[in-house]
């Protein structure tokens, strides 16, 4: 059986799901609590994070060389246009949201208020909060930007790059920390997304001790 | 002309500068002062960070985004292997540079002893230099690892994970900062690359208020 090793409210095990449930390979989801270090973790991927991928007797690590690896031997449905200057405006904005979104809005908001609950780390650092709850209009309005041009974010199909900001943004949008109705267009880019049957596992997700807000799941919020 | 805006200790421009003279694409190099942020230079790369790449009319940013719209477009010599398998392994070591080496070593030596002067910021963390000190061994004993059972680091051709490995490596050697002598396979791969044509330019790197070590451009270190 196929495993992906995941971690509900982690962005980059989000990715993953969802490109896996768009190209329909079924996967057994082993939550893992990453930071723990568990040794037989790190013997499958020495670098301690997820998501871990067993895949046909293969273990992958790092979403984005999953992502690539999927679609090089899944190609069906295709995640990344066929053209070069295409493919890499998706793998430009991959890395936008894996590197950039994550550092200066998803480790602020969510490192500091809901990973260090749950590793037990004190309190949150009110000025990397903030910072991120600042940070997170500069992101979308870039997205506003991108989405004038275009019907998904890196061009007029959807591709790896909606994949890897919805996953940043799912996961934030579960603590609610996402403030949409000033973002109209990404708003609806959002809903769109999020009413695709590869959401739905997501969408279930319950991380214990926080609750998801209210309109975390609803598809008309 | 095609151009790339680089800063000279930046691996990430090291990274892109490997891959396009071991191709054979010639370009003007620009040195950019990014964390000034400068507005032309925002408006190439809206990330604010080096290497951006002016190639035939085109602007491309991020270092593996540009990397593997490098091998789309020029493939040869081929810096990627050409089965999904080994293609992932060198998408995954370079992550593993990119990322976890340049956070956990590069970002700490480099960033705190060089970039905060560069940038006026006040003196080194020493407590983020001893873990950068401490870290570069873990991941000097990796790379043995792997070399144990490979000629290169992603398999027995040199890839784009070599060139996102000595990227990193190549700028703390400019400050002596790697223990060369402790880890001789690390140190054998390291000669190989180094000696390579497409390594020259690195070698003549200069920074102001920074001399490179003794042994810096020395092919028999």
């Amino acid at each position: 059986m196929n495993r992906l090793y995941h971690y509900p409210l982690s962005p980059y095990s989000r990715k993953v799901r969802l490109a896996l449930a768009e190209k329909r390979i079924e996967v057994e989801l082993v939550e893992e609590r990453y930071w723990e270090q568990d040794l037989d973790f790190l013997r499958r991927n020495p670098a301690g994070q997820v998501p871990v991928l067993r895949l046909n007797g293969k273990t992958l690590a790092d979403s984005q060389a999953i992502c690539e690896y999927l679609e090089e031997t899944v190609p069906a449905p295709p995640l990344f246009p066929r053209d070069p200057d295409g493919r890499y405006e998706v793998r430009r904005l991959c890395a936008w949201f894996d590197g950039k979104f994550h550092a200066e809005v998803t480790k602020r908001l969510m490192g500091e208020r809901v990973f260090k609950k749950l590793r037990g780390g004190g309190v949150p650092d009110s000025q990397a909060v903030k910072a991120g709850a600042r940070d997170i209009k500069y992101h979308l309005g870039y997205m506003t930007h991108l989405l004038e041009t275009r019907r998904w974010l890196g061009g007029n199909d959807m591709t790896l790059a909606d994949f890897a900001a919805a996953a940043q943004l799912s996961c934030l949008d579960y603590v609610s920390d996402v403030p949409w109705d000033k973002y109209e267009s990404v708003k609806d880019w959002y809903a769109k997304i999020k009413s695709r049957p590869a959401f739905r596992s997501l969408l279930a997700d319950q991380v214990p001790g926080f609750r998801p807000a209210a309109h975390y799941a609803d598809l008309d919020f």
